[in-house]
């Protein structure tokens, strides 16, 4: 297992949890208390971060929300990366895919300049757009298999592009930093994505506010040992219901979907 | 036609020119007078900008050269934008594809903070992936098609994936707002893309440094008036060749690759 699985496996064990919490602060969504802040995004964000600690395996900020914000954001979101706790590994929700030479430049940005332990990747553009990310031997690059949303039946589904998708990441994952993102709105295909990767981390966003279904996503994501798989929920967490103070809901939130998650893998077991 | 698409007509009109130029500064490439100003990228580009001006339809920063030099690189970028003259459109090679709620935050970023007039994107998410900058009317949204690295043989040949693209994105122009990128390495496609997109105008990477064929490409790329293309070039005129002042050697190359251009469609007309 390569630095980076090594790092969210032990993170998993140490707060019992597989989950993951999204970080995609819209500026319009953040609590009053907060935007009246010098710096509301990463004021909201180290409130999220104290909150779920306790209950998540891993961070994963969508680079889109920071970059609506500007350099501003940009800064945000560098100060976020540096708060998480170094055990607890941080995911560039980037989706990048480019040119070999400019993807260079992304795999920069990402892991040499913001630091995050691992990425999301674009495979579309293939094997030279993902080459400068593989060289990152000990991050981790979770790459677009089957995505949540409704999107993905247009390119994603006909011809099976999603399993073209994974045979190809298989050839990638020389140095063991390879993982996939399949959302959990698709669970009917899990099972035979998981047949064809029995190895591979799986990053499952789409629990929540997307409406994917966690049960039968946990059904079909572990891998041989129960592990290889991480399920992503954000606005449910940074969003959560009820009233009264932010962080306390937050926190139970999170825990509510730790527990959720924890008591389907005993009942499966 | 709409605002994005008629400005960058008026602009090739007003220059001669169907060149596009990439503003793609690598930091150990900027040459030494540029990098000892505090603000070594914008100086570069605003030197870049200033030489090709004449000889250019268009410019496009490709996102990732900017965002490896953290918020300080993203300052560059706003400021790059803001000096490059109204009337000639900026594009962001950006190559962004998320889900529906997350594309709006890029989709703000990109037109509303940055205020380019257009946008490279990402097909592979699909539809609800594209929405948010479909309802910019008055930009420009040119969808990956047919890219012009090694990696677009992985999943973008097979299946002929890439003639989808041009179907779905025909569904997807009801504003007239959208575009192809083609790479000129590609030009055994380009025939039969442009005959099943007769009216979309097409961007055209590969030239120079990546050794598209520009001769083979102008054959096919032009629609049924002779319009509806643009070249880019990005460092075969930021690191143009010869010796002595740099702003100099950079409007000799962009002269010449305007001037290459033209004469293909002479001998074409």
């Amino acid at each position: 297992m390569n630095a980076f699985f090594q790092k969210l496996e032990d993170a998993a064990g140490k707060n019992n949890s597989r989950l993951c919490v999204g970080l995609d602060p819209r500026i319009n969504k953040i609590p009053d208390p907060f935007r009246k802040e010098k710096d509301p995004i990463f004021a909201f964000n180290k409130a999220v971060i104290d909150a779920a600690l306790p209950h998540a395996c891993a961070f994963k900020p969508n680079l889109a929300f920071y970059e609506a914000a500007g350099p501003d954001g940009l800064a945000a979101l560098k100060k976020t990366v540096e708060y998480i706790p170094r055990d607890i590994p941080v995911i560039a929700d980037a989706k990048r895919g480019d040119i070999g030479s400019t993807a260079e430049a992304y795999a920069q940005a990402i892991f040499d300049y913001y630091r995050f332990d691992a990425v999301t990747l674009n495979p579309l553009l293939g094997t030279d757009s993902i080459a400068p990310f593989l060289k990152y031997e000990d991050r981790g690059l979770f790459i677009l298999c089957l995505t949540s949303n409704p999107g993905s039946e247009d390119f994603q589904l006909p011809q099976k592009l999603y399993l073209s998708i994974v045979r190809k990441v298989k050839e990638w994952n020389k140095a063991g930093n390879c993982g996939l993102v399949v959302g959990a709105t698709k669970t009917e295909y899990l099972k035979e994505i998981r047949a064809l990767a029995p190895d591979l981390c799986i990053l499952i966003p789409g629990v929540g506010a997307q409406g994917g279904d966690l049960e039968k996503t946990l059904k079909y994501a572990p891998d041989q040992t129960g592990g290889g798989y991480i399920i992503n929920v954000s606005r449910g967490i940074t969003e959560p219901p009820g009233e009264g103070e932010f962080q306390k809901r937050a926190a139970g939130a999170a825990k509510q979907y730790k527990i959720r998650i924890n008591s389907q893998k005993e009942r499966k077991a």
